[in-house]
């Protein structure tokens, strides 16, 4: 993986976040589904926005955090993703810049706005979100830039981009200019909800060849595979793709090839504040050791440590350097 | 202090933060006053917000803090401040409601637009402000709700409003409220560069008892009295006003009256992640006390406790129910 332009090309919905502290019963009361990305129309997000605590706005979006995370290790990383020419546009597009992602996308000009996820964040840390889409739905093949694709050594992407209409349609075009090129292919399942409205879809491209790799947690895995066994995803897994990278929170990671799986610790941490981000940090560490030729244990193992910075405070990217972090851990 | 509708009404500058991790030499290097409340134009700040880190926004505000912060410890509280109709105004708006403050003076309608400071956090935790004060320019004595002033116990307000150009006036005029009703009036000195341009007013404002109470750090109060020995300054300060409360950060605090000098230790932390919003909220704890029938001692450590939760993460606004901490603590 040398004589690339970036390390890793990630593809998604760019968010802004709202974050706010909740409780519980503030969740079943407003109909919300804890632990989920619940996708939500501008009169919902006006309505929950005011029935909502004091928050923080953060840049945000899962492949948006992972592109930070990648940039913040010290790896070259580039993003697509479709922002609005309104202030929270211009807040994403700084943020993502600022840690040194390539970000080149046209802004939509005009409606609908940037995307906002109001996350609320209950005392266990558990992150839930509730996205309203905005120009998202606007993001297509048109916005892809085959130049970048053809230079980064893995274009990963988000499952949540089967949501708006054409992003999918971007996603097998990037699929087919980086494999002209012999490059790889991952995809974050993202929910195990989205797995549940894409499950076809999402076998289909592991089955195809479309993606090479995959990454999902625990729920995710076996909605894949319709199991409440987790036993069972895991095995099951392996007929479908090379590589599967699958998260369980404190209780470690999973790296699935078709002839071992390597188990691997959480990395260790004080207190759990927002779990926010935790998957996208984890994916951002596992393909930066990827494109820097570690073995599979250390790609696990960093993905490890970039998700404990995250979870261990509010907001959905990381507020220290993680290649000082890596450099301090000994990996 | 019964009867009141309000424990405290607050006015001050209503500024969004814009907050980023630098460090030092790019302080250094963009000639940016550390530690101090650096005013900036609208072309400087476009130039710093270019040339700043991934950043985090939260509503901010000295006065604004100081408000959230009473409401967390479950007292009443009202301010005023101006924002713009646009996006930051919302924001601002959304949150110092969502937390319980009363706060409802007409934004403004159209340019400037609603104030924000970039904040610079270097790695000693000390945090750095660069405020663009936007629509704040308009704040004046049309915009006080004399019912609002004539039913809070305490209405103390910002040093900084002498930096806009009719703020000053307004506080006049809540002053003049405020006393009529038997009510007291407090300031913050802000920062020390702040005390250097009003030196004069301010010593004047105490000397008229048009304060009652002033709350100072330490690099303030001797910017005060133009003196570099701390102990010199905490005796000069009797003579102008009854009630004079003095931070040192880890240090601790002093309450000093005409009587006695009431010298409280911190309240312990684990670690220092941004000052920002420490003064803020030690003022709404010593206030919150006041309004509570504490004893000076007890405000001060109240003070002490809430200004240690802001400290300890990210943002200038309690994260947690200060009510809640407050409970736990024992004081």
């Amino acid at each position: 993986m040398t004589d690339t332009q970036f390390d890793v090309l990630t593809v998604g919905n760019a968010i802004v976040d709202i974050i706010a502290r909740a409780e519980d019963d503030y969740l079943a009361r407003e109909n919300i589904n804890k632990g989920a990305m619940n996708l939500i129309d501008a009169d919902r997000a006006e309505h929950l926005y005011a029935a909502m605590g004091p928050a923080l706005e953060a840049s945000g979006g899962s492949a948006g955090n992972t592109a930070a995370g990648i940039a913040s290790l010290g790896g070259k990383a580039a993003y697509f993703g479709k922002v609005s020419n309104d202030h929270l546009g211009t807040v994403f597009t700084h943020d993502i810049r600022a840690i040194g992602v390539h970000f080149d996308v046209a802004p939509l000009v005009g409606a609908p706005p940037t995307a906002r996820s109001m996350i609320f964040v209950t005392p266990d840390g558990e992150r839930t979100m509730n996205t309203y889409l905005g120009a998202c739905v606007e993001f297509g093949p048109e916005d892809v830039d085959a130049d970048v694709v053809a230079n980064s050594a893995v274009t990963y992407f988000e499952g949540y981009l089967w949501d708006p209409p054409r992003a999918k349609d971007a996603i097998r075009l990037c699929a087919e200019i980086a494999h002209q090129n012999k490059r790889q292919v991952a995809i974050t399942m993202s929910d195990s909800f989205c797995v549940d409205r894409y499950r076809d879809e999402f076998l289909q491209l592991m089955r195809d060849g479309v993606v090479d790799m995959i990454f999902a947690n625990e729920a995710e895995l076996k909605s894949l595979y319709q199991t409440g066994d987790f036993a069972t995803a895991l095995n099951a897994v392996k007929a479908d793709t090379a590589l599967a990278v699958v998260t369980q929170s404190e209780h470690g990671s999973h790296v699935v090839t078709r002839d071992a799986t390597v188990k691997v610790s959480a990395h260790p941490i004080d207190k759990l504040e927002d779990s926010t981000g935790a998957g996208d940090l984890y994916a951002a560490g596992f393909l930066h050791g990827m494109t820097t030729d570690r073995s599979l244990e250390e790609c696990a193992r960093i993905g490890g440590l970039a998700a404990a910075e995250v979870i261990t405070h509010v907001g959905p990217r990381p507020q220290v350097s993680l290649a000082n972090l890596l450099a301090q851990s000994g990996i």
